[in-house]
């Protein structure tokens, strides 16, 4: 420890400082894409006897008190929940009103993910409820601790590198609580029914399956068995029923919007155009695209192309809409492997066909597993907040310094065979394309292709994507030459943020779990910068 | 070790007489039902990356062979195999006759089931390739092991006991061959589509989980995704291909026939009418049978029954066959929760109907989980092959001191709520209800009704059966009092077996994994008895 002291920084293997010491623990560089390997075995969780547990299978016990007593909750413990209700959810926030109200303090709140709707939590932060959050902070709870007001470093890790750490033993989690749309006494579990049906509920899994305890929460309570049990109640704890999970209309959306934006639908363009002349559309392909609006916009274009040319994928990877159920019913995909479902659609078509697929980290991400199919998707179009010359980029800070974004599956993804950025030239007339990213989540050498609305970059790396596209007419230039296009424009580069270079508030993992970089406070309208 | 040496065997719970080390390990005797804790964790696999897998999720290798020299095959390893494509199995011959080729020796084979067409594999355990077998011997295996010819001694599991070792890492499994109807080359893998197609691979669930190296050999290799993806390919080392997996009119019958026997007849009416009278038949209930003839003949009456009463299962638990997925068909039960299918029709069934679940012996069956559903199934209908006085029953040898069948799931489903076992008084005039069974199976106290075509016999713990039943008309009596009848017919006793009590062939495990019993070598007509 004490050379830890002495030595709280060190420059990972992409250039980046990071710190060697997070919430008291050691942790590992970033050393290279591919260079770290586990040297440990999985984590061991005790060992259960049936003796245990009702014969009758009936785990229900009266609320949601009643189990974190059962389960021990108490002071310091991992508690895990997951983000199937997006910001539909309540029961992250009953949860945390329980444990205000047995008292109990000091909880690392491990969420695959944490919404707007959880701002609610930020007094539970102030009070010492919850010590800090190891998982994504989307909007209110990432500004709360990029202004310094959290008491731990929260760390973000990619969907796939969460349950890496889960199943590495990294994140022992004590108790886990999962929400589930549909569930029956013995814990069985899914999100395809009910009235707060959400989709697949596979965030929860490595809770389901490394957690010391688990609690299943539902307001949905059938006779066994609950098929699909996505969730298996040989692994579950204790059954909780509530009025209400959340507002099923923030749960998931009646319909998902493409975008009206004329730069965004240049972008969307760009992009289809690009997986056609590439030679990546092509029978048998497959490729990922979100629900985002330049997303959606372009599988609406990809699908005219695939029908004109009569290319039939035999797959495509959801999160699901109504855009890819389509193209699943139309026989223009065989499959659909949906990690979550954006909109009502997706949920019916989840249900309903046996094609569309419910997928979790472990089979789509687990970068410590034997191989994942990310890896094999042909085409995967992502966002980012910021990405420089040699192609890094950045998903989670915006370029004042502000963490408002989790990973997502973003990092996971970055394994597809052609990985294109999907980005806006400026926002809010700051240029995207910069000198250093605020924050690194991509080592350059994993985006292969940059489209903004005013051209299209390819990595040099990827010579043969470059051979491909040699006769193209698409506006095909160098990032560096978009970067000064868009800096004429927007009167010059952006401020860089004024951070702090000492107080790190997050850390930000690579798939394999080693630190890739640090995200800092932002001092300034700022109530307790540590 | 000492101490093992001058106490090689001592009386266990149950009053018999057991070893303490098998196969040079120390083993734990049966201490009662529900009275064995576990103690430690879970076993550990070590942890995979996908830097050591292919990009492209390709892992097709030339051959077995091939394969087996790429997971490190050595002397003395561990290898698994599945009883899925039952005696129809062609691949675990090659497997072995591959082994042999490579010159390696001394395998602990660990297979889920053997069956006759294994007996291809005696000339491997007198030459030393295999060393033991730890898995049901049905048959030839089995007649080879009582003669005391096998190496090392047996460990017969149930299916959920076999489950509990892997996971509670008694066994570690070096390398897993995993025969798969239809699989991609990522190794996702079912066994409800392909020539070869056997219904659920659930068998090789907890061995693709925790095997270091794990192979798919596959008769029918489909594009990436392989959906559904029973068996899942993140768990998967190496894909093999193969002409041919097996006999597949060995593999599932064409379909499964009743019993005609008028003996048989009258136990399965007897059996649907207890079921009735008990009041076991109501709305919402659940059964289990499996793919015997009376089992079948059971099944056809009960289904009358419920027809008649408007009476709907919840669930009813396979193996499945033709009488069980008409029963779905037909709506008298919400789900099939099935671990194997023996007829076309069950495999039909399962690719086709969503309410035709595939379970595995983790869901079903494992004792060291957090409940499992065995003990929620109302009606339980086993065979035996000898009952005593006390109930307790033995389903492996038979009284002459042969071992000739697995355990199956049977000691597994004995936590369900009325185990019934179905039994003719008499098979070759061997009365089959003895003062001492040969090999204790099961505790009698697990055993709730025992049903002959001389009449019924109540288990005295059970006063509340006793009681529903007490203004039957069915012919309910003792048990000593059908011993005695029988006995009078078959001319006394069964002759008690001639095996020695020193020479220990195999030893059966308690769910716990606790050693209930030994199985001694039947001397004589024996070549080699150690």
């Amino acid at each position: 420890m004490a050379k830890q002291v002495k030595q709280p920084f060190v420059k990972n293997a992409a250039g980046r400082s990071v710190p060697t010491v997070v919430n008291g623990a050691p942790v590992i560089p970033f050393k290279g894409i591919n260079k770290h390997r586990p040297e440990h075995s999985a984590a061991t969780p005790p060992i259960r006897s049936n003796v245990d547990y009702p014969a009758d299978g009936n785990k229900v016990v009266k609320n949601l008190k009643e189990a974190l007593k059962k389960a021990g909750l108490k002071n310091g413990m991992t508690i895990s929940t997951h983000h199937h209700l997006r910001n539909g959810d309540m029961v992250t926030n009953l949860l945390f009103d329980t444990i205000k109200s047995m008292g109990v303090k000091g909880i690392r709140w491990f969420p695959s993910a944490s919404f707007p709707c959880h701002d609610y939590l930020i007094k539970y932060l102030e009070d010492g409820t919850i010590h800090h959050i190891e998982g994504s902070m989307n909007g209110p709870l990432g500004r709360f601790a990029t202004e310094g007001k959290m008491k731990g470093t929260g760390v973000l890790r990619s969907h796939g590198g969460r349950y890496r750490a889960i199943q590495d033993g990294d994140v022992k989690i004590d108790i886990a609580v999962i929400a589930a749309p549909t569930a029956d006494p013995f814990g069985n579990a899914n999100g395809v029914t009910g009235k707060s049906a959400c989709g697949p509920l596979g965030f929860a899994l490595g809770d389901s399956e490394y957690a010391d305890r688990v609690i299943v929460v539902t307001d949905n309570l059938v006779p066994f068995p609950c098929v699909p049990w996505h969730i298996q109640g040989n692994n579950i704890d204790f059954v909780v029923t509530v009025d209400s999970l959340g507002d099923p209309s923030k749960i998931v959306s009646g319909t998902t919007q493409v975008t009206k934006s004329p730069d965004r639908i240049l972008i969307a363009e760009y992009i289809a155009r690009f997986v056609e002349e590439a030679g990546i559309m092509k029978n048998g392909f497959s490729f990922q695209a979100g629900a985002g609006g330049i997303n959606l916009a372009f599988l609406q274009l990809l699908k005219e192309k695939m029908k004109e040319k009569g290319v039939k994928a035999r797959f495509v990877r959801g999160g699901s809409t109504k855009y890819l159920t389509e193209m699943l019913e139309e026989g223009l995909t065989d499959y659909i492997l949906d990690g979550q479902a954006f909109d009502t659609d997706g949920v019916r078509s989840l249900r309903e066909n046996p094609h569309h697929v419910s997928t979790s980290p472990f089979t789509s991400y687990n970068f410590h597993g034997k191989g994942n199919f990310a890896s094999m998707i042909d085409a995967v179009v992502l966002g980012a907040t910021e990405v420089d010359l040699n192609f890094n980029a950045n998903v989670v800070t915006h370029s004042d310094g502000y963490l408002l974004h989790g990973i997502g599956g973003w990092q996971d993804c970055l394994a597809g065979r052609c990985v294109i950025l999907a980005i806006p030239s400026f926002r809010d007339r700051v240029p995207i394309i910069v000198d250093r990213v605020t924050t690194l989540c991509a080592p350059g050498e994993m985006i292969d292709v940059v489209v903004t609305e005013r051209g299209i970059a390819i990595n040099p790396l990827r010579k043969d994507l470059i051979k491909n596209m040699s006769h193209s007419t698409l506006p095909l230039r160098t990032i560096a030459d978009i970067q000064n296009e868009v800096e004429e424009i927007c009167g010059g580069k952006p401020e860089p943020p004024a951070v702090s270079q000492k107080d790190v508030i997050a850390i930000v993992e690579w798939v394999d779990g080693t630190i890739l970089d640090a995200v800092f406070a932002v001092p300034g309208n700022n109530n307790g910068v540590k």
